[in-house]
């Protein structure tokens, strides 16, 4: 279990390929059959995964993790009975594959249409969390795929040990094992070969700090879903409605810090800001939050200090803000255009055509009109659990649930058409 | 216009990227004037851009080019209409661009639908033929999109004069030239550097053969679309009507050789072999087709070779082929899984379930029944003018049109709403 730099990544993505075959022929109701076992299996098999996890822990302990990284680690009965749940959720998702859309009939006689396919072996490259081995793999499955899982090592034990239990279910099911393969070298050196495999693996998906997903979306040779960070936005527009956009800018940003749909960045219009920012101001400190803000508006915050590029850069993931006063609408479009991380952003305002102007205008994954940037999520915009958050515009863009682990292959037929 | 390594493409790509703020704002109406105006003033400078073809044709010429090279590289008022008539073609398509999909409403009060949008920035990578700088910059505007071409160096002076033509028309909107950038210098560290520029450009498609495909795939830190190359099968089923079966080979293979989407390997059923493979055999005859054939079949074909793994792995774009008697479906359906390049391939059957299993089992980009593979074209499959086929299943697979040069954002619409 030890660092074994020969460990042989190439062949077991070739496995994962052949096994991606069959998982890309088996229909919804064994697909189905198959995660509800599973579900069931993690809560019969709840006592080893627990002993396993035990020995991370203290490996983490001994190790010196910080008690927020331990918690994120840590496996409970209640947080087993958690995974086994969003499992279940899981099948109840309809399945993308096979779906067929509008055929069309072409003037030579051919009729023309697509279907919906897996992608074939997706890789995750992920940190801490082991709930992320269970959910992960139950999503490829769903969607006729097979997975590679390469989670953090201070939690292999308690990722050998999920997947153990999803092997044993695959099995009794006379399924080819290797649909879920958890790559046991924690070793940087097997993800710098794991990603040179574009010939047996399709997707990477890299879930953590923006050094991993830089490090891996530097060194791969396999398309990787980008979500560098979130830095959202919200323009409390001259014609807003004051009590919407104090209710928003407050859940935007309190009501879960440390997630990346939280708001980072406020702009204000200037011609309602003398009676916008000291309401805002009232409200912020409430939940003591630290402000940077412009020169324009720095007097209406007490303890404030001044906003500077940085601050307009950064993503806090704390009680902290970034505030700026904006001449007119252009500015406001202008500044996010210049520090969107393409992730979501927000105007309030009662005026239709700004509205909709906004909507056009900016070109981040996520676009709103008078509502919290924290309805930014796979669950909340009703694609069920998501796999990840896409912040560059190629497969897919935005929170992404089971059909952006899909494509779409073209299918004709014809009685005997050639071409003229 | 020689040779200048100092060329800044850096600056070229930051251009292209302020451009393409514009271009993604462009209304249908603007766009297909502006498109209209491009086809019509290519037609009033036809002499100029002939004569800036002529110093092509002599340099090439002077180096050697073959025939088939110069004549592809020719332009003559026929070919310039020919690429008016082209850019008409695509003001008369549809405008993928801003269309909303069906909006649903959550249990939280938003309504979250999603809204088509440009890629942003593509760059275009191709050899030879001067048409596709004119061709693909409409296809990107009408998408939306800025675009930077990179043609042969062989084609420069041509491709310049057309880009100059394309900029006055810009000009005369009052639009931004950059939305359609040449790269003037046509040395390789050029391409180096852009493919590096992964914050100005979104997408990379190279067009040309494997070589210049599989460097822009190494060497690129931007999502490439791939298609390197197009070795389609066709399986003659134990139900196949003989007489489809033969015309969908004989059209497949001779009808247009050259083509990526001309059949390269056929396979037959073994109980069908014995009358159908003679048959074949006198109808390749008549286009004096050449045979690799297996050593069950060979017998069958007059002056034949044995084939070996090369040639099934061969994509002859030529009079030749490979040909081999499979003893039952599974192993059919094995080979193409081992040789296919995902490109097209074909199940000629009379029985219903045989077809239907072809079409889910095998996941190339086009899967038919009862056609010939020399359908698998944008323009035969109804997406109007391609601007290439991606035959790796990321963000598009197979015949790309205007949708491939678009993603979806999410849009959500609220009324105050916030997150529980």
């Amino acid at each position: 279990m030890s660092s074994d730099t020969t460990f042989d990544i190439a062949k077991l993505a070739k496995k994962a390929r052949q096994a991606s075959l069959q998982a890309a022929q088996l229909n919804s109701e064994i697909k189905n059959k198959l995660l509800t076992a599973m579900a069931s299996n993690l809560i019969a098999n709840e006592s080893t995964i627990i002993a396993e996890n035990a020995k991370d822990i203290s490996a983490g302990e001994a190790k010196g993790l910080s008690t927020a990284m331990l918690d994120r680690l840590l496996l409970t009965s209640e947080r087993v009975q958690g995974i086994s749940d969003a499992i279940i959720d899981i099948v109840n998702l309809p399945d993308p594959v096979g779906s067929r859309s509008a055929m069309t009939n072409r003037p030579t006689g051919i009729e023309v249409g697509k279907m919906r396919i897996p992608l074939g072996v997706i890789a995750m490259i992920y940190e801490a969390r082991p709930n992320v081995t269970a959910e992960a793999a139950a999503l490829c499955l769903k969607s006729g795929n097979a997975v590679i899982l390469r989670g953090g090592s201070e939690a292999l034990h308690s990722n050998l040990a999920i997947a153990a239990i999803l092997h044993d279910t695959l099995k009794e099911f006379s399924l080819q094992p290797d649909m879920v393969c958890v790559v046991p070298d924690p070793d940087r050196s097997v993800i710098e070969k794991l990603l040179t495999l574009n010939q047996d693996i399709d997707l990477v998906i890299p879930r953590g700090g923006e050094g991993l997903i830089r490090y891996v979306s530097d060194n791969s040779r396999i398309p990787v879903i980008q979500h560098f960070k979130g830095v959202c936005h919200l323009f409390v527009d001259k014609y807003a409605d004051i009590n919407k956009a104090v209710n928003i800018l407050v859940n935007g940003k309190t009501q879960r810090p440390s997630a990346c749909n939280s708001l980072e960045t406020l702009l204000v219009h200037q011609d309602i800001a003398d009676e916008f920012l000291p309401i805002a101001a009232t409200a912020l400190a409430e939940f003591s939050v630290k402000v940077h803000a412009c020169e324009k508006s720095i007097s209406k915050f007490t303890g404030g200090s001044l906003a500077t590029d940085e601050d307009y850069d950064a993503e806090y993931l704390a009680q902290e803000i970034a505030i700026k006063q904006v001449a007119n609408y252009d500015d406001a479009i202008a500044h996010i255009q210049q520090f969107s991380s393409d992730h979501t952003e927000v105007i309030v305002t009662q005026d239709y055509s700004r509205a909709n102007e906004f909507v056009r205008r900016i070109n981040s994954s996520v676009v709103m009109v008078n509502a919290s940037s924290r309805f930014s999520d796979g669950g909340e915009l009703g694609l069920g659990s998501e796999i990840g958050i896409s912040t560059s515009k190629l497969h897919a863009y935005g929170p992404m649930g089971l059909e952006a682990l899909t494509t779409e292959k073209f299918i004709v037929f014809g009685e005997g058409a050639v071409r003229k």
